[in-house]
């Protein structure tokens, strides 16, 4: 089975300035490409939790793992991003995309931070049924911290090599990884990854589950594991369709 | 760790007979009776679809597995006992209980309509953080027929199995389980299943999931481990705060 990954990040489908304020336009144009280019491909979704659920565990803290002080904040955090969640569920079904949700609160559980367990199972039964399983950042239990947050960047690593994705996407408000002279990286490997961290630039906005360096390092990290990832604009439109026809520019995160 | 868990159906906490309908006075009453008994009890909940998602489910036909005309229903019916849900955990936070969903849809893989697959590993973690787990009747993957309906009342056994509880309670509409003279059967046995099982008499409403007599089968497969059950009335106020505490009474569901 051919499974082709897809992350949008936060910063396309929200305001990450403004608390649970989402960006319907771009989640419509999105859903819309996904439902023209999609055909009878195996498609993962992963969004990020943007305004939705960042600043509700920043307000708690709940990066710092669960204590009696927080708890009463994990269910506010994890309904906010399962609002975003749903927008973009019903945004994909009016363009044809027949999605469900899998939360990561559901189906994961960490250890300080990072996925210990996640159930591929029913996202593999569900792409096996034609239907597009839609994970995303969200808050989840941890083994050792009681409660942390996992982030999109995360998710698409673990799950891309369970599944042995074939075509791996992050989605993100910029055309790749940039140097400081604003030139896009057209690849990264081991060759030039200390290069690479020396001259990069930071991503707009609150970001609790860290910016373009620690996405990077979860993409090389899936790139030691056979699986090369691209990195492209997902504002721009049409990248996400050319994306999924394999035709899309960005960065690309590769092996040696 | 010692589990507690409590299944109430959807025929207390919804109108089963008006689509998408929630009954707010008792699903806030048993919340209410949860957050005074609790204390420091590892507890597990379950609740029925009741009329979010039945409806759904019949409308789609999705107990008759997945196909091109039915698919679309699958989001639809996940959203409506969603809904239902974030009310429960919604009136659980008013009362002080801290609990998150567990969706089958995230969680569960069925082989027909059976669960083949459920991640363990996220209830336990949960309980062991101090969190309540709330589970319901869904939607989910099936290995064989694409999709099915997964009711409240399997996932209460296949948890409890798994998770080796101590006590378990469903939570009906009824003062436990009725012969045809209204009187309640006191227990169920193998001793008497074939006697009650000719005097039993259905419950009101819609339910796809089987009526009185698939919940008292599903039980009886728990008891053949060891761990026998309590069906009593939750809609009888008192009732889930004495079952909390071990002295509800109701039909008692065990082995030889």
């Amino acid at each position: 089975m051919s499974v082709i990954m897809l992350k949008i990040g936060g910063s396309v489908l929200t305001d990450k300035q403004k608390s649970s304020t989402a960006r319907p336009d771009q989640i419509d144009r999105i859903a819309a490409e996904i439902g023209d280019s999609i055909d009878s491909k195996k498609l993962v979704l992963i969004h990020g939790a943007g305004s939705f659920g960042h600043h509700q565990a920043l307000e708690y803290g709940l990066k710092a793992g669960l204590s009696q002080a927080n708890i009463k904040g994990v269910w506010p955090t994890h309904h906010a991003v399962n609002i975003l969640n749903s927008m973009i569920i019903d945004a994909l079904y009016r363009h044809g995309v027949y999605a469900v949700p899998v939360h990561p609160l559901s189906s994961c559980v960490l250890k300080n931070g990072r996925i210990e367990h996640i159930c591929l199972e029913v996202v593999e039964e569900l792409l096996a049924a034609g239907i597009v399983p839609v994970l995303h950042g969200d808050v989840a239990a941890d083994l050792r911290k009681g409660i942390d947050i996992i982030s999109g960047d995360q998710i698409i690593t673990a799950l891309a090599k369970g599944l042995k994705a074939d075509q791996v996407g992050v989605g993100t408000n910029v055309d790749g990884v940039h140097a400081k002279d604003f030139n896009t990286i057209e690849d990264i490997s081991p060759a030039n990854i200390c290069k690479v961290k020396e001259t990069l630039i930071g991503s707009r906005g609150v970001d609790v589950t860290g910016g373009m360096y620690g996405k990077i390092m979860e993409l090389m990290d899936l790139a030691s594991y056979g699986i090369p990832s691209l990195v492209f604009n997902a504002e721009k439109p049409g990248n996400v369709s050319e994306f999924l026809q394999g035709t899309c520019k960005g960065t690309l995160i590769h092996g040696d």
